[in-house]
C-alpha cells in the first residue's frame, strides 16, 4: 500500500489498460490502412468507428462525431451553441471541468441540486415557468461525477418533456453509463427524446483515457454547425487512436474489456460504501450508486475547504477541492471519492484518514 | 496517371508515410510505457517528446506544448492572447485556415502585402508608427502557405526588431522549414528574438498528419496561461501519437524520413517550376521557392474565381478557392498549387489544364 493514498482523479486502475492488445490493434491498423490513417481525415472522425457508433446508436452517421475526448466536444458546443451571457443549467454538485468551459465562454450558470434521485425537477419546472430558459441544461444521469447519483426514470422522463415543451437543448453526458456493477440500467435521456438530446460519451474510462477518444451524436440540426467548428478547430482528429478503437471493438474485444473492468472495480465499490457505513456514518451523508467511478460525501457539519484538504495532506491523503464543483461557489464539505484506481485496501485506509481528520475538525 | 488532377490540399504524399516503422514505435512505447500513454498525461505533452522539442530549441520544456496540431494551437494562442476587436497582423496572403480561426475569434485582420521577399516592412513599420499596434502578427517565413514565398535575413530582423519595439508578438509557423530542397536557410524569426516569438510546427508534413502531432515554443511569460487553456480544453493530449513520434526520433529515423522526403518532393518541385515556365510565362506570375509545398500563382489578368473553378473542373482540374487566403476579400486571379502529393507527370498534366483553362478567360 502506498503511503500517500490520491482520493483525487477520477482515472482508470492502469492494470486495466489492455496494452497489449491495443499494440495488435495499432499494428494490424497502420499495416491496412496506414495511407488513410496517417493522412489528413475527415473532420467527424475515421469513418468506421463513426460508423460503428451511428450504427450502436441506431443514427445516421452525418450526426456523430469521434473527437479527442468529450471534454473538447462539450468546448465545441458551447462555443458553437452558446453566446456570452446566455444561461446554462447545470446539475449542483457537477464536473467541474464544464463549468470551467462554461465560465471560460461567458455563460451564465443556473444550478439544480442534485437529490437522492437527480436534480430538482420542481425546481427546474418553476425556473422554465419564470421565463429563465436557458440554451442547454448539462446533466450526468448516470453515475454523476462527482455525487454518483443516478437519475430515476420518472425524473428522466419529465426533463426530456420539459425541455420538448420549453425549447433548450440537453447536453447528457454518459462516460460511466457502461460501467454499471449491479441493478437494472435506467433509460438514457437520448433514448427518451432523440432529437433534442446531444449524447456524448468516451472510451476513456473503458479502454484507456490516455487515447483521447470520444464522441458525440447530435441532433440533425445541429450537426453541420459542429462538424464546421471541429474542422475550423483541427482539419481532421487523431485518427490512429480511433482506428485502434475501431479495431479493437470490432475484434471483439471490447465487451470482454468491459467485464474485466466490472469485475476488478465492483469490490472497490463495495470496499468504499462498507468503508463509509463503518467510519463517517455518523459524520456525514452519500450516494450509494450501483457504478461508476464514484462516491460524493456530504460532511453533517461544514468544514472549512481549506482546512480539510490541508489536515488530510498532513494525514497521507490527497483530496479534490470539493468547492469547485458547484456553480453557485459553495461545496465546503463536499468530498468527492473516486475509488477504481484503488485498492479496497487503499479505500478502507483513506476512509479510515478521513474520517481521523474529520472527527478533529468537527 | 488519374482523370482528375487535384490541385487542391497542402497533403503530403501518401507513399512517404513510414506506416511499418510507426506500427513498430507503436509496439513499443505500448509494451515499454503503456500504463502512462494510456492513462490522463500531462497537458503540456509527452513527456519525453516535450523533452527532446525543448531540447532541440534549447529552451526550457516548460516553455513547449505539444498538441494535437499547429492549427490547434493557433486557436489556443488566439483565446488565450485576444479579445473580441484586437487587432492582428497577416501575410496576403496567407493560410485560409487562420483566418478562419482569428475571424472566429473576432480578431481585427490587417494584413501586408508579400514582396519576393516577404512581407511589405515598410507598410508594416508605417502602420506601426501610426498607431495602429497588433497583438500579434501571424507568419508563416518558410515556403509560406499559400504563396511558397521566403522572407529575407534582413525583413526578418527588421520584423523582430519592430515586434521587440513596438511590443507585440510574432506568431511563427514554420512547418515546412525542414523541407529545403535546395539553398541555404535563413535564421528562424524565433533564433533572432527567442523571447517575443511563438514559434510553431508540426510532424505532420515530416511524417505524417494523421497523427495529430504539433508543437509550439512559447515566451515564458505566455507558457502558463496556455498550458492552462490547453489543460481546460482537453486535460491532456493524444499521448500515443506523442510516444510514436518521440521513439521515431530516438531510433533516428526522423533524418532518414527528411532525406527521403526530400528526395521525392525535390523533382516535384522542379516539375511545376519547368511547367509554369514553359505553359504560363505569358499568363502570370509565381515565386521560385527552395522547398515546402507550394507555387502561388497570380494570373496577369485576374479572372473571376468562380468562373475559373468551374471551367478547370470541367477539364479535370480541381483548384482551391484562392480568395480564401486573403484577408482583404481580393484574390481573384491568384492559384495555389501544391506540388508534394502529384507525381512529376500529373503536375505538367494539371498545369497545361490550367493554362489552357486561364487562355480561354482571359
Amino acid at each position: 500500500m502506498s503511503s500517500i493514498i490520491q482520493l483525487t482523479r477520477g482515472v482508470p486502475a492502469i492494470e486495466s489498460f489492455p496494452s497489449a492488445r491495443l499494440a495488435e490493434c495499432a499494428q494490424a491498423v497502420l499495416a491496412q490502412a496506414g495511407g488513410v490513417i496517417l493522412q489528413y481525415g475527415k473532420s467527424g472522425g475515421y469513418p468506421p468507428l463513426r460508423a460503428l457508433i451511428a450504427s450502436d446508436a441506431d443514427v445516421d452517421e452525418g450526426r456523430v462525431i469521434v473527437a479527442p475526448g468529450t471534454l473538447q466536444l462539450q468546448d465545441f458546443c458551447f462555443h458553437a451553441l452558446l453566446e456570452a451571457g446566455d444561461v446554462v443549467y447545470v446539475e449542483e454538485p457537477t464536473y467541474d471541468r464544464t463549468l470551467t468551459l462554461l465560465r471560460r465562454r461567458g455563460a451564465r450558470l443556473v444550478s439544480f441540486p442534485l437529490e437522492d434521485d437527480g436534480p430538482d425537477v420542481d425546481d427546474v419546472e418553476a425556473r422554465l415557468r419564470g421565463g429563465e430558459k436557458p440554451v442547454l441544461f448539462y446533466i450526468i444521469p448516470d453515475f454523476q461525477n462527482p455525487s454518483g447519483t443516478v437519475a430515476s426514470t420518472e425524473k428522466r422522463r419529465r426533463l426530456a418533456a420539459l425541455a420538448e415543451r420549453y425549447g433548450f437543448w440537453i447536453v447528457e453526458d454518459v462516460p460511466y453509463r457502461k460501467l454499471r456493477y449491479r441493478g437494472e440500467e435506467p433509460p438514457a435521456l437520448f433514448d427518451l427524446a432523440p432529437n433534442g438530446v446531444i449524447q456524448m460519451s468516451s472510451y476513456s474510462k473503458q479502454i484507456g483515457p490516455g487515447l483521447r477518444v470520444g464522441y458525440v451524436i447530435l441532433p440533425e440540426s445541429l450537426a453541420p454547425k459542429l462538424l464546421k467548428y471541429a474542422e475550423d478547430t483541427y482539419i481532421s482528429a487523431n485518427h490512429l487512436d480511433q482506428a485502434i478503437v475501431s479495431e479493437f471493438i470490432q475484434r471483439g474485444w471490447l465487451a470482454p474489456q468491459l467485464a474485466a473492468l466490472k469485475a476488478l472495480y465492483a469490490p472497490r465499490l463495495e470496499a468504499v460504501l462498507a468503508a463509509l457505513e463503518a467510519d463517517m456514518s455518523e459524520l456525514g451523508k452519500w450516494r450509494k450508486p450501483d457504478g461508476g467511478f464514484f462516491v460524493g460525501l456530504t460532511l453533517d457539519k461544514p468544514v472549512s475547504t481549506d482546512a480539510l484538504l490541508a489536515r488530510a495532506k498532513e494525514a497521507g491523503l490527497i483530496l479534490t477541492d470539493g468547492r469547485g464543483f458547484f456553480a453557485s461557489g459553495s461545496g465546503d464539505g463536499f468530498v468527492r471519492l473516486p475509488f477504481c484506481a484503488l485498492t479496497p485496501e487503499e479505500i478502507r485506509e483513506g476512509i479510515s484518514r478521513l474520517a481521523g481528520v474529520v472527527r478533529v475538525l468537527s
